[in-house]
């Protein structure tokens, strides 16, 4: 089903990537983003994304083997730009509290990590050297001598923005376009370069005045769970969508029982922005553990060693079915979830895109 | 100039409140909306709103006549939703740093004002008995007996939700019309009923859910300055728009220098939420007195008497043209402020709907 209405700034956009809408699946790492759900996607016209960015260079590899299999379409994959890291000891106070959880739990006690047993420059040589034809990144910029080995094989190249500086710097790095990050967007910030503080810059605010500011392509994010949200998008300037919480409801995603329960009975207040989990601020549904951990904000250890220190308790949750020490991903959008196939979505997607435009018109 | 696109969602609400474009003004109380700024938006098709919150009933009486010599169109009033006063006694460290803040802006010493001069009742007797077209009002519901005098002389009434429960609320007191207002919004937040603390919910989120749990029309309102937000919130299924930082830059505003110069001089990242001028929490844009106070955010006694607290020194910030201690309220669009009359924003806000709308369709 393809629209007639995708006008010039859209058409550019998905020729370049090579599908037939403009809607892009957020590669949501540490799970959800499975190789069915990421090749479901392209099939049905979009791009789906692999979430790579706590992958392994084999489990990589493994990921685009499988997508491979299931399609013949573009796809991406996405990786975390690593950071500077935070070498400062884990806060006693925080220390305590998931000690505390991780005996109800019946868990070890959290650990601080060994060093990390590969590079991100190990993951990027499994996508360099896999014929990916998309490469999106999100908590940075990459280097310019590996954004040039990129670009020199064809790859197009796409940056997280949550404002318009961090938009400005992607395009000055050589992105083929760049995903304004809403504050309405479930899961991390992507923001990198914020002055002070984490830029919270709703889509209706961000979105034209990244258009405005930059040459490449803007594809809008946050919120979108529906054609009202894609026409509004492109309304505003953006050439394309990426959503993440709108496919955590498809029956491709592995989304645990808990977490699939919350998406589908949640509010437009339910979620909130914290840094529990991670030590960066991320935006999920409301639980216990971030209830608990709030006055804690301000003495949790950055990323990643706090996502070191909690793994261990998010895994032991997941195992119990136990919804209060899960990170419940989802973007303000979440009560507007459906549960159905990648291809379903993708289908309701676009006829609801056309509606809109239709019912914008008065005859 | 009338729009051939407006569909039927946006007729209905524009004949009810007798304009001719489904824009309205933001009332932004405590000075910008001057009976000049009123009376040309809705002279150039708009409704142009009356921002009477922290006015007394006679001159609430006077703007009213004013108005009315300036425009025979329709306009609106705005009131706050007096709430059950915080008794506490202001925190010491609050009134030490205000107490520093007067001594050196040469103002005298932070005081506790005494009871109020006239009620919510006062101001709203001078609505019901001059003939006003549209009343709206923030910051909760009238009392029930009120909303009937205001049904029964055929006012429009619109309230102003935060989230989807408030929005339900006021369809259910009986209101003709809910502005929703995103987290993108300059100045308060209109929160009255959030369980828990103040939603901050994106536009582009809050939007749709709004309308689709309401029957009566839904306006959107935060960060929206061009016609591509005008187009975005109609494509959500917004019947209007309401515009506040957009009609600040508007020279019929009353607006002091500095805060006129920041709202032309700022960017996307340039607004943060604070409590610190009213008790209340509201957007706008850094300056030293919100960064000062932040961390006293929690001891920050509740609306109303924080904003008497500080208004002394926000007068003579106003006098003396000193951008550091006045509000400088502004939404996350303030960066794509325009400097014109209200007539030429008005023109230019069709005319660039319009084109969006063209811009979105493949011939």
């Amino acid at each position: 089903m393809q629209s007639k209405f995708w006008p010039d700034q859209i058409i550019r956009l998905i020729e370049q990537l090579g599908i037939s809408h403009p809607i892009i699946q957020a590669p949501m790492a540490g799970g959800p983003s499975t190789p069915e759900l990421v090749a479901a996607v392209s099939n049905a016209g979009g791009l789906g994304s692999i979430g790579a960015g706590y992958l392994s260079p084999e489990q990589i590899e493994a990921g685009i083997r499988k997508v491979k299999e299931l399609t013949k379409r573009p796809f991406s994959v996405n990786l975390f730009i690593p950071e500077i890291s935070n070498t400062v000891e884990p806060d006693d106070k925080v220390l305590k509290k998931l000690e505390e959880f991780s005996i109800e739990l019946g868990v070890g006690p959290p650990e601080v990590p060994g060093p990390p047993k590969y590079t991100f420059e190990d993951q990027l040589a499994v996508i360099l050297d896999n014929d990916v034809p998309v490469f999106s990144f999100t908590f940075g910029v990459p280097e310019e001598r590996l954004m040039k080995k990129l670009l020199e094989r064809g790859i197009a190249v796409i940056g997280t923005a949550t404002c318009v500086e961090e938009g400005v710097l992607l395009q000055e790095a050589g992105c083929t376009a760049i995903v304004a990050q809403g504050s309405e967007a479930g899961g991390h910030r992507g923001t990198f370069q914020a002055t002070a503080g984490t830029p919270m810059i709703g889509g209706l605010a961000l979105v034209p005045q990244l258009v405005d500011e930059v040459r490449i392509p803007v594809i809008a994010s946050g919120g979108i769970m529906d054609g009202r949200g894609i026409v509004a998008s492109l309304s505003l300037g953006a050439s394309a969508v990426q959503m993440g919480t709108a496919f955590l409801s498809c029956v491709e995603a592995a989304v645990p029982g808990p977490w699939l329960d919350s998406l589908l009975s949640s509010k437009d207040t339910s979620t909130v922005l914290t840094n529990a989990f991670s030590g960066k601020y991320a935006r999920g549904i409301k639980n216990r553990f971030i209830e608990e951990m709030s006055s804690l904000e301000n003495e949790i250890p950055h990323y990643p060693l706090q996502n070191s220190l909690s793994r261990p308790l998010r895994n032991a949750a997941k195992e119990k079915g136990d919804r209060d020490f899960m990170s419940l991903w989802a973007g303000q959008g979440v009560a507007m979830s459906r549960k159905c196939t990648a291809k379903e979505l993708i289908d309701m997607l676009v006829s609801e895109s056309c509606d809109v435009l239709e019912r914008l018109l008065v005859p």
